[in-house]
């Protein structure tokens, strides 16, 4: 059939001025039609003309209908395109059954309702790292970024030590503005993977810098709204964590970056339709609170800085033949996996479906795509979780979830500054009682609590996890795979993909090269160490004086697995 | 754009031949071209019919490939079908995660390849049943054999206790064959739900009998191979595990079933090229051992089952207009996750999936779907176990699956027989380090084997998941989303999906009359109980019944969820 297809692609268009092929032997002399055979020319033009179309209109409908692996014509579509790329950083295959039907019980729902991520799934990821079958955020969002596999604490560099030219820094280069929402500190491993490369994803002070700038390719960043504050402040400053005296925020106001990083400056923004760009939105010193605890007259949401970035970048983008790369996060579904906290994830990924809602319909009006991921799962979640030897009853209770106003996290901080006398009754009754709604607090609970008063949030959140019979295996992260949702424009991704196909679909979305953007980051600012090898100092400290100075040397495995070595015999009585 | 394509569906024939509409005002004059205006009319009408054929065809390639959302004029598709529904029980993401790092350990394989199965991932299935989060089995296969949502326990039987039609019922009653093959009891939840009605899972007894036609629709099935011989046979006879002396397998074959029961008896089977149906195959008293303890010289594999299915039922219906619907399942996956077993379940992953790619090499010659899900997720695994209160590093060890030679069901079954001396030599040297090829256990460890010499499995398979650092939250289910496989033509399924969605498409993809089937259920063998409601007696025991005589009325629940009673508190110690 290509031949037909192929040799009939023509414009309806052409039937009135035939200029080749078959047209072109009647020499166009009849302004009028005068004869039946006239009309029958006429009858078969038009039927040709439109059958012609139907073929085009057909196969373009179709197109975007093709699985993954089929030739696909229209991919990427031509014209402005504007991606967006969610991350539910730790949110595995639990967390989306324990939210929604924590929604159902909740708001008394038939179990036909659910979430809008759920409407949207389209396949899922593959997670492992060179370094390890669970990878970390860091070798996770270098598999988004960069399109490639490394090793676990990378930022966007891989394990030979060179950096890897990313989706944004690409984008940035062929003339979109770029964004990235996040509700963790800006300086964490996901957002840094997108704008910033080091060896190890602890060197945040350096992440700052480079995200305001200051790396071979300048700066790269329009737009970012999250949390982090400390890494940009001077360690002159009350506020800071930096190491040194520089002041990222007022370097980055000489650039010419609007600054606000309170509510009050929030919400200045008008939703993003009054801002000029570029734009810096440090919300927190740290973390923006958990839903759960979060006060709206003092941080702004997940989805309202979603609305913010898409209105800001939308407006920046409107005369321009190119649109924007926005990345955004729901940086603390993590939080609450290594944290084991059920009440406090749900609500994160809740307020994550209602930003992938928001995104999803700006991207159904505009010729843009959206596509969300998660980097890894965090914490072993699972829906049922058996409390006694006795085989175990088929259940879990949603209720107990809903009982809770405070995350662990908040509880633990409370209990941690408490000074007064009555120590039994402010745990039981203002902690317990109150934030979780749970009146059967066992003695052994209490005092396994007062012995961590320091850091007493994993007590809290197995108390309110044993009684939801929600399971936990870590507070670290799992290896299983992650859901893929998407819009329409993205059936490549339909089924089961490495992790870097997905950075690799964001990049030929948007045509970008990111071997350019490579080579560049590797010409500029390379020099040799005494072996002869590249060094790029511009990325601060090198791996093996990382390593030096590392109080943990498992973090540096780069590209084998490691060797089962007797650990569980050394710990066996431990959990 | 629907005029147009409409009104240009037409045959290239009828170019010749014009007989309606803009052709038939030109009269059909001239049998050979002499002017240009001909020429052009030909050429036009070549052109109009290329482009109406093209319409047609590229609209025929695309209708295969639409969301399951949209309408799908070609579904389902006319003429001889076959579908092939898998159910890998128990099985959820991490399952695949496991498996597939385990064989890309095993085989030195990169990450990139993958198991068959994550090759035609096209959603996911939301479990719940009407009386839990987390559903059993036999709620579980309700949901695909009747497409209806039922209580934990329920044999296709809805919670207003009146039976519903299956679709392997349907199936049979519209003019198909049909077969199940599975691992565990031919009398389980899953092959129960397609072939018989009852109150509860544990009738089997009565299962056994309606699955050889002893209930108001007669032999519904053609073909059964797997395990559970125990039922059939009359209580009289060694081997036996029903509660009356009615020998099932003598009245199958009075029915002129031809039965097997062994290794040379299925082999005497010539994969299923010389069999005439129908055919019983009980190859074990209950379950055929798991795959990595099984001796080929015993016992067939699921994969071996698979292909007699494949072979008999094709050629049984190879003069008919229909085809034949075959459900076949893994059965013991879950088995390995309620043990916690995870190098057993490894082993019934591959042999699940070795198993899928037999069947999907099938359909994709014939005219035929496969389908293959999960009913629920079993264990709460997860690919990540911290063993310290020390932060966990990242990382799980395949290699220790890789080591295992048996289940921890066997060496169980090995150790409940010892009567030797030296017990300790034994656990330590013939079960452990020659079982599980684990040289490093510890005291504690072999303390805990021996306390519990008459059901050691789950002491056993514990030291090989903390070694492999394998998380497990129950011996239980879990209710996470599980994954859906389907072959070309079950497009409908892809996305997120309820279980009741995807017995539906089988019926749809069959044109089955489910609610016909169940009409001929309630209207045979009903009668009235003293307060008038219907009663089935042909179903068995009454749920009242069953009730009063179950050890645990917490399997009672019908359609609402069962409430946080503080268990957790009365039990604070146990795990």
């Amino acid at each position: 059939m290509s031949e037909p297809l192929l040799s009939s692609r023509r414009s309806s268009s052409e039937i009135d001025g035939p200029e080749d092929g078959l047209l072109r032997r009647e020499p166009k002399r009849h302004r009028k039609p005068e004869r039946h055979g006239d009309w029958i020319k006429i009858g078969l033009g038009v039927w040709a003309g439109l059958a012609t179309l139907g073929v085009i209109v057909v196969a373009v409908v179709c197109s975007g209908m093709k699985p993954g692996s089929a030739p696909d014509a229209s991919f990427p579509p031509k014209g402005k395109r504007n991606v967006v790329f969610m991350v539910s950083d730790g949110m595995g295959p639990t967390s989306l059954h324990m939210t929604r039907s924590f929604v159902q019980h909740v708001k008394g729902l038939p179990w036909g309702e659910t979430l809008s991520l759920d409407k949207n799934l389209i396949g899922t990821s593959r997670t492992r790292s060179t370094s390890s079958l669970v990878t970390d955020s860091a070798a996770g969002a270098t598999a988004f970024s960069c399109g490639l596999k490394s090793y676990n604490g990378a930022i966007s560099v891989l394990p030979d030590g060179s950096p890897c030219g990313t989706v944004l820094e690409a984008a940035k280069l062929a003339g979109y503005k770029t964004g990235l929402v996040v509700t963790t500190r800006l300086t964490d491993a996901t957002p840094a993977c997108f704008s910033a490369h080091v060896n190890l994803r602890s060197e945040e002070d350096r992440i700052a810098e480079q995200q305001l700038g200051d790396y071979p390719l300048g700066l790269m960043l329009d737009l970012a709204l999250g949390g982090g504050r400390c890494h940009f402040l001077a360690n002159t400053t009350a506020g800071s964590c930096r190491a040194d005296s520089r002041d990222l925020v007022a370097e980055a106001q000489e650039k010419g970056f609007k600054y606000v990083s309170d509510r009050a400056g929030f919400d200045s923004l008008g939703k993003g339709n009054h801002v000029s760009l570029p734009l810096l939105g440090l919300f927190a010193p740290t973390d923006i609170p958990y839903e759960l605890d979060r006060k709206s007259e003092d941080y702004p949401s997940l989805d309202e800085m979603a609305e913010v970035a898409l209105n800001a970048l939308e407006a920046a983008t409107k005369d321009s033949e190119h649109g924007f790369f926005l990345m955004v996060e729901g940086s603390r579904i993590d939080h609450a996996g290594h944290g084991n906290d059920p009440a406090a994830q749900v609500h994160e990924v809740l307020a994550y479906d209602k930003t992938f809602a928001r995104i999803l319909k700006w991207v159904e009006s505009h010729d843009a795509v959206l596509v969300s991921t998660s980097d890894h799962e965090t914490g072993g979640l699972a829906a049922a979780r058996q409390l006694h030897e006795a085989y175990p009853e088929y259940l879990w209770y949603p209720q107990v979830l809903a009982n809770a106003s405070h995350s662990s996290e908040y509880l633990a901080a409370q209990y941690k500054e408490f000074s007064g006398e009555d120590e039994d009754t402010f745990i039981r009754k203002t902690l317990i009682e109150d934030g979780f709604g749970i009146l059967d607090v066992a003695d052994d609970e209490v005092e396994k609590i007062k012995a961590h008063k320091d850091n007493a949030a994993w007590a809290f959140a197995d108390i309110v996890s044993r009684r939801a019979q929600i399971g936990w295996s870590t507070h670290g992260h799992s290896g299983v795979d992650v859901n893929i949702y998407g819009s329409k424009g993205t059936e490549r991704l339909r089924g089961n993909h490495e992790n870097t196909d997905v950075g690799r679909f964001l990049a030929e979305y948007l045509e970008l090269d990111l071997d350019k953007v490579t080579a560049i980051l590797k010409q500029k600012g390379v020099s040799r160490t005494s072996t002869g090898s590249p060094e790029y100092s511009w990325m601060g400290r090198g791996l093996e004086e990382l390593k030096a100075n590392a109080h943990d040397a498992a973090n540096f495995h780069i590209d084998a697995l490691d060797s089962y070595h007797g650990d569980f015999k050394r710990h066996v009585h431990m959990l």
